[in-house]
C-alpha cells in the first residue's frame, strides 16, 4: 500500500482522486502496489463528499507524514505550490504535478533537488495534458537528436481561430463564446495572450535539449491582434493562422525559439488541428515527423496523465526516471530578430500604386497579396525571406513613405 | 559497460548499428552506462565494414557469453527468431525486438519467460516502427480503460489507396510504383493482403486488453479487391477508403477486432492519414480520443526505436518494465459475421429500377450513390447498420434476383 496526498481539489485535483477510485484494480495491477489517498489539502471545506475524512487545510500534516511517500500537486501557480514542492521534494517525497507554470518557471531547480534525492518529480499533464508527449519526448525518442519541435498548444485559441477561419466570427464574439462554453477564462489573458503557450513550449524546449528555457526568454505573441482580414489573407496564401510554438537548435548551441501566430500551409500537419484540439509534431534525426494529437485538456485528461506518472513513481521508487534538465543561461536563447523569416504585411496607403512600388523598391519584390472583402487602401503582401531585424527596418522605413503597417504575421516553415 | 549482441544485419540491424554509433554520448548519458555491441549475429560476411570483427554466424556464441545482457533481435520471421529469442530469455538476457511477427504470435509465451526470468523483452517498433506507441499505450494510458483503438497500421497500402484517390491510378499500376520506390515487396502479399496491418493490431489488442489475440482470429481482407470505382463512391459518400484496423471490447468480455478496408469520412482524424504516413487512433476513457501518426518506417525510424528499447534495457536491469499479457483463448473475439455494421455494396444489373426496388424491398430503404463515370448497369449503395450476418443473407436473397455483388466495403464509424 502506498500513501499519497493530493494538493488541490480544483478541477484537475477532483479529477484525480476519481481516476484513482474508478480505476482502483487497474491501477494497483499496473502500479503492483494498492494507491490510497490518506490526504486532500484544500483550504476549502467539502461536507457531504466521499472524501471528507481525507481533507484537511494543513500543509505542514502532509509533509511531516512520513508514511506519504508520493505527493501530488495540482493547486497550479506559483505560490504556494513552489514552495510546497520543494519542501516535499526535501523531506524525501516524490512529486507530480499538472502546474506548467511551475514547472516553466523552476523545472531545472526541482529536478536537481528530486535528483540529489534519488526522487522523481513528474509532470507528463503539464504540457499536452491526456496527450501523452514528455515521456515520448524523453524515452522513445532517446536515441534522436531533436532537430525540432513545432506545435499547436493552447486549446482555447485554437479554438477561436477555428471560429474566426470557418465561421467568420470575430475575435471578440469567438472569445465570448469560448469562455461561453467554459473553454476560456473570465481573465483571458494567459491563453490569448500566449503564455500558457509559452510556458509549454519552454517545458518541452527544456527537455528537448536538456537546458532551461525560461518563459521570459522568449518572445511570445498571442492572437489579441488577429483580425477576419488577416484570416482571408491565409487563405488565399494558402493556408491557415494558428498560433504556433516552435523551437529550433541552431548550429553554435542556441536556441530558436518563438510562440506566436503563424500563416502555415493547408498540406501542413498542424493545418488540421482544429477546434480545442492541440498538436505536437517533433522531428527527429532519426525517426524523422511524429506528430501527437488530440485534445488533452480537461478534467479526465489532465487527471489521467497525473495518476499515470504517479503509477510510474510508485513503479520506481528505487530506479530513478531519467528526466532532468540543467539550469538555463542568459544567452541561451538567440534574439529572435535576428532569426530568418518571411512575413506577412497588411497595410493601409492612399495610393496602392505607389505603396508597391515603394514596397518592391524597399525589399526587393513580394508577393501581394488579395481578398474580396479589402476595405480601400488596404494592402497586404508577403516578404521574402529574410532577418527579422531587416524586415522591422524596411517596414519602418515603408511607414514614412505613406504605408501604414496594420499587423505583421510569420511565415511558418512548417 | 554493457555488453549487446544484435541478430540480424538487414535494414533495421544496420540501422541499429548506426543509431548506437552515431548517437553514442547521448545514449550513454540517458542510459547511464556505455553501450557496446559485442556480436553482430549474420550469415553474410561484411569484409572492409567498419564493424568487420563483431560478426559472427553462431548463434551459440551469443548464447553462451555471460556478457551479454541485452540481445537485440531484428531477424524478422518466426524461425528462427522464436528459437533464438526463447532461448536468449531462458538464459537470462532481456531481448528487443523490432519482429511483429514474432510479438503477434508468440508474444503471450515471450512474456511469461521475461517474468518469470525478472527480465524485459520489449519491441516498441514492431507496431509504430519509428512512432512511439506501445510505450505510451502501456505507460500513460495506464489510468484509463482503452475503449478503442483504430488505425491505418500498414504505410504501403495507405500509399497505394492514397495515389488511389489522388491521382486515379489503378491499383495495379500503384502497386508496381510502389515496389519501384521501394515501399512495397516484390512478394507484396504481407501488405495488400493485410496480414502486416494484421499482426500489429495484434499486438495492439493484446496490450491494450491483457490478453493475447492471435493473428488468426482476427477477420482480414487487403486491398487487392479496390477499384477505382469504389474511391470515387467513397468520394460520393463524403470520405475515402482506407485500410483501417479496429478493435473494441464489448460488455461481456468478448473483443471486436477487425482489419479491412473501410470507408472513414472526411472529417475523420484518420481520413488525412495519407502517403506512407500510419496513424492510430487510441480512445481512453478517461483521457479521450489521442492520435499518434508519422511515417515511422524505414530504416532509422525504426533503428531508433529498437534503440530507446536497448536504453530503457539497461535502465530496468532491476525494476522490470511492465509489459505483460496472458495467453488467448478460443472464444476471446467476437465471430465478425455478428457485428453491427452499415455496408457499402457496389453491384451490377440489367435494370437498375427494378434493382433497386428489391434492394428497397430487401433492405428497407438503403443510401443510394452515383458517380460519374460508372459503366451501365453499375449500381451502388449503402445499407444502413445492421449484423454483417443480415447483410450478407439479404446480398445473397439479391443475388437470386439478378443484382450481381462486385464489391462490399464496410463503413467505418470513425
Amino acid at each position: 500500500m502506498v500513501e499519497i496526498a493530493v494538493m488541490g481539489y480544483g478541477v484537475v485535483g477532483s479529477g484525480v482522486v476519481e481516476v484513482l477510485t474508478n480505476h482502483v484494480e487497474n491501477i494497483a495491477k499496473r502500479a503492483k502496489e494498492q494507491i490510497n489517498i490518506k490526504y486532500i489539502l484544500d483550504l476549502r471545506e467539502f461536507p457531504g463528499s466521499p472524501f471528507a475524512d481525507k481533507f484537511t487545510n494543513s500543509f505542514d500534516k502532509i509533509l511531516n507524514d512520513p508514511e506519504i511517500k508520493i505527493v501530488v500537486e495540482v493547486m497550479g501557480g506559483l505560490k504556494p505550490a513552489f514552495e510546497y514542492v520543494k519542501r516535499c521534494l526535501e523531506a524525501g517525497k516524490s512529486v507530480v504535478t499538472s502546474n506548467k507554470e511551475l514547472v516553466a518557471a523552476k523545472g531545472a531547480e526541482l529536478l536537481k533537488i528530486a535528483q540529489k534525492n534519488n526522487l522523481n518529480f513528474l509532470f507528463e499533464a503539464s504540457v499536452g495534458g491526456g496527450i501523452p508527449i514528455i515521456r515520448p519526448i524523453s524515452q522513445c525518442l532517446a536515441a534522436n537528436d531533436v532537430v525540432e519541435i513545432a506545435g499547436i498548444l493552447n486549446g482555447t485559441t485554437n479554438f477561436i481561430l477555428t471560429k474566426m477561419i470557418r465561421e467568420q466570427m470575430t475575435f471578440d464574439d469567438t472569445l465570448a463564446l469560448a469562455q461561453k462554453l467554459g473553454y476560456a477564462e473570465r481573465n483571458p489573458a494567459a491563453d490569448v495572450e500566449g503564455y500558457d503557450a509559452c510556458r509549454k513550449k519552454c517545458i518541452l524546449a527544456s527537455l528537448a535539449y536538456g537546458k532551461h528555457v525560461y518563459p521570459e526568454q522568449v518572445h511570445t505573441e498571442g492572437i489579441t491582434g488577429i483580425t477576419l482580414a488577416d484570416v482571408e489573407y491565409a487563405a488565399a496564401w494558402g493556408g491557415v493562422v494558428k498560433l504556433i510554438g516552435q523551437v529550433k537548435m541552431m548550429g553554435d548551441g542556441k536556441l530558436q525559439i518563438i510562440v506566436c501566430p503563424m500563416f502555415i500551409p493547408r498540406d501542413s500537419k498542424l493545418a488540421n488541428v482544429d477546434d480545442v484540439f492541440k498538436g505536437i509534431m517533433v522531428r527527429g534525426d532519426s525517426t524523422g515527423d511524429v506528430v501527437f494529437y488530440g485534445k488533452g485538456a480537461g478534467k479526465l485528461p489532465t487527471a489521467s496523465a497525473v495518476v499515470a506518472d504517479v503509477i510510474d513513481c510508485v513503479k520506481h521508487f528505487k530506479a530513478r526516471k531519467y528526466l532532468y534538465w540543467e539550469d538555463g543561461s542568459k544567452d541561451y536563447v538567440e534574439d529572435y530578430l535576428l532569426n530568418d523569416v518571411a512575413m506577412f504585411v497588411r497595410a493601409e496607403t492612399d495610393n496602392e500604386d505607389i505603396a508597391f512600388k515603394n514596397i518592391n523598391k524597399i525589399f526587393g519584390g513580394v508577393t501581394r497579396l488579395s481578398r474580396k472583402r479589402a476595405a480601400g487602401g488596404e494592402i497586404a503582401f508577403v516578404t521574402d525571406i529574410m532577418q527579422e531585424k531587416a524586415i522591422a527596418a524596411k517596414l519602418a522605413e515603408l511607414e514614412t513613405l505613406g504605408v501604414c503597417v496594420k499587423n505583421t504575421i510569420r511565415i511558418g516553415d512548417l
